[in-house]
């Protein structure tokens, strides 16, 4: 199996750093991607029932050089049994305290058409500690509608009031390409410093403000280059 | 704005090529993502009416280096004109070229939930030369009903002869975990190279096919851990 696209993610670690943080504070870019990588295939595998993963099999998931696993799992202690490998759940605890990642995060998602509802009626973000507590769309139609578990559509007036009593720190658009900007807009100016942005749109927001854009097609482009070619 | 998982995907081009082709073959995985890069902005802006783009712009909008975008761009004949830019449609067709994706893939969805219902009525992929044609499920309630502009659930019976038919490249699944494995298996029996995975499965699949696993969880947990740190 080949993940092209995280092979260059990850691997070659430049150890770039943010310069505005003293080296002791936090990870390097490459082993926080790394480690990030190596949660997603674990907690993917406890969901499926494994209690133990091997080097060689985190290797396959993630294509990152298993001597490199090694390498970096022992860096905090964590040593594969040889022919058992390495205890899912205890990897798993370790990482995530590593990454920081132990507590839980709210989110607001924006948008509750098919990929909204998608959104909220999956694990997708729950398994890696994020709570959406909130939906808002602008469609009176779809506002006091149930969806997913225990969600109910907000009217979008509420996201102040709700991204300060749910301390919500990610904000995630899957509204229209033409929608994205003006809710990206109000999302800094109720103090979010995350978006994550489903939509086409190019969001202009402060320096201090993080944006994530979802881009499967460049990501299929790219693996169909090394395919074709 | 930061674009943290781009960063370390793209800066830092560690020119890792495939050792299986000659060097003269193919780009490095490096210049191919950077390249992916751009492209997506580019199309975006395109959308938006852009006529012209500057390195800084695109370089605020990808988070690459604007002396790495100029030197990039410059390597392949185009120069951007102080004051104006690059212009866009021409930077789309020439790197499209460079990619070798002016043609057209076609792709297989499968499963017509939320998820299946948002991506083939976006224009996510088509605006990169994908065209979805057909999309597949179990469950016979869905089969026949349309979806999107012009796509009509089929049984999933109809797999084989669908990619035969139609040259299908990528299978996306749009299906739950538990179902994952399956239409993989399926798909790699009738030839499909690129797997498109939504779902949270890890998919076992031979060397010579490529997983891509999309998993917006772990960028968001990678793009809160160097917000909190």
């Amino acid at each position: 199996m080949t993940e092209l696209s995280e092979e260059i993610t990850i691997n070659g670690d430049a150890e770039e750093l943010d310069p505005s943080k003293p080296l002791s504070d936090r990870l390097s870019l490459g082993v926080a991607a790394r480690l990030s990588r190596y949660l997603q295939v674990l907690t993917q595998a406890r969901k499926m029932g494994k209690d133990t993963i091997s080097s060689q099999e985190l290797s396959d998931y993630t294509h990152i050089n298993s001597t490199q696993i090694r390498r970096d799992l022992s860096g905090f202690g964590k040593f594969g049994k040889r022919g058992v490998g390495y205890n899912v759940d205890s990897l798993v605890s370790q990482i995530r305290k590593i990454l920081r990642t132990t507590g839980k995060h709210n989110i607001a998602l924006f948008g509750a058409g098919n990929l909204g509802q998608a959104i909220a009626g999956s694990d997708i973000f729950a398994d890696h500690g994020f709570r959406v507590v909130a939906l808002f769309d602008k469609d009176a139609d779809k506002v006091g509608h149930s969806v997913g578990e225990n969600l109910t559509v907000r009217p979008y007036e509420d996201l102040h009031k709700v991204i300060r009593d749910e301390d919500v720190v990610v904000g995630v658009l899957a509204v229209p390409t033409a929608a994205a900007q003006e809710v990206a807009d109000d999302l800094v100016e109720a103090g979010v410093k995350i978006i994550f942005n489903y939509s086409e749109a190019l969001l202009q927001v402060p320096p201090e403000v993080t944006v994530h854009t979802s881009s499967p097609a460049v990501d299929l482009l790219y693996a169909l280059y090394f395919y074709l070619t």
